[in-house]
């Protein structure tokens, strides 16, 4: 399975892609898409530039489900409202067409690939430079990114093995009550 | 010219089309593309709703240019949150396929409709339906998006009226500085 990470932002969203195959995870893809070559004010300008983007790179690399992070409000309003504004233009650009997305908080994700939602930016550059056997650190965008698509490969293995205990469960006990994952 | 209006919000997003020729405005149509049937915690599932359903309207109607309404911040900052990625896939809907999305506050809707910015929401849909020559009052979110396209239509011939008496001034004088319209 090749999931797309995504790590919205006005003015950089990050995007990382990998391939997953069981626990193995391979590095295929990552990078930003910057609308700070466009006019502050020209907000469908750039929400345009950030759909486009996301439509090339789901173009590109064909992933097969997509992971976006849950933005929070920020303690300015405006900013709020604009970064919302930058996240719905993201995901708007993988459900326009028929790509599944999952979302994610930081936390979840920190903790996912660093193993503490405490981890600081630079743990998870490390920890997904680790994961991914990169030769280097990826930017910031790009790790929060990798790191979205690597914590949906984790909670997709998580998925299959409760459905496997489930399974057991069902077998042995007759038994079976579905539970919440996340 | 065909100008859309779009009233975004993540709950009802109204819609309202209409056809200018000079200072002659004609109803073409207007609705509300709701999300109130999808589970509320399925925001990506909401969003494609909005992109999917404008995306409809802009086949359909084939408008020239859109007028989105400028939201503003609520007390509440994950409304502000919401609200504002549903207008973040409100506004990629359109530039999605090339359309020039102008923007323009309640305020300057109310003034342009209504000729104050303090009227409610009664007298902008009492006044729609007399500027656009209605058998009834459209309801609120379509009114407010039929004020915007209206609002647009006012703006443009004004824009058209500076131009002419920029073009006379140069005439005249030889000299020309550029004015801001809104």
């Amino acid at each position: 399975m090749r999931i797309l990470g995504i790590d919205p932002g006005l003015q950089t969203t990050g995007f990382g892609v990998i391939d997953v195959d069981g626990h193995s995870l391979a590095y295929v893809a990552s990078g930003t898409i910057t609308t700070t070559h466009l006019p502050r004010g020209d907000l469908p300008a750039r929400l345009k530039v950030l759909f486009d983007g996301i439509a090339q790179v789901r173009a590109r690399y064909q992933p097969d489900a997509a992971a976006v992070e849950i933005v929070f409000v920020n303690a300015n309003p405006q900013s709020t409202l604009l970064l919302g504004q930058a996240r719905g233009a993201c995901v708007t650009a993988l459900v326009a067409c028929e790509l599944s997305v999952a979302e994610y908080t930081a936390l979840q994700m920190k903790q996912a690939v660093a193993g503490s939602g405490r981890a600081g930016k630079a743990q998870v550059q490390e920890m997904v430079k680790r994961l991914l056997k990169l030769p280097g650190v990826p930017g910031q965008d790009a790790a929060d990114a990798l790191g979205l698509a690597i914590t949906h490969a984790h909670v997709g293995s998580s998925i299959a093995r409760l459905a496997q205990v489930a399974a057991t469960t069902r077998r042995n006990t007759g038994q079976y009550r579905a539970g919440r994952v996340l």
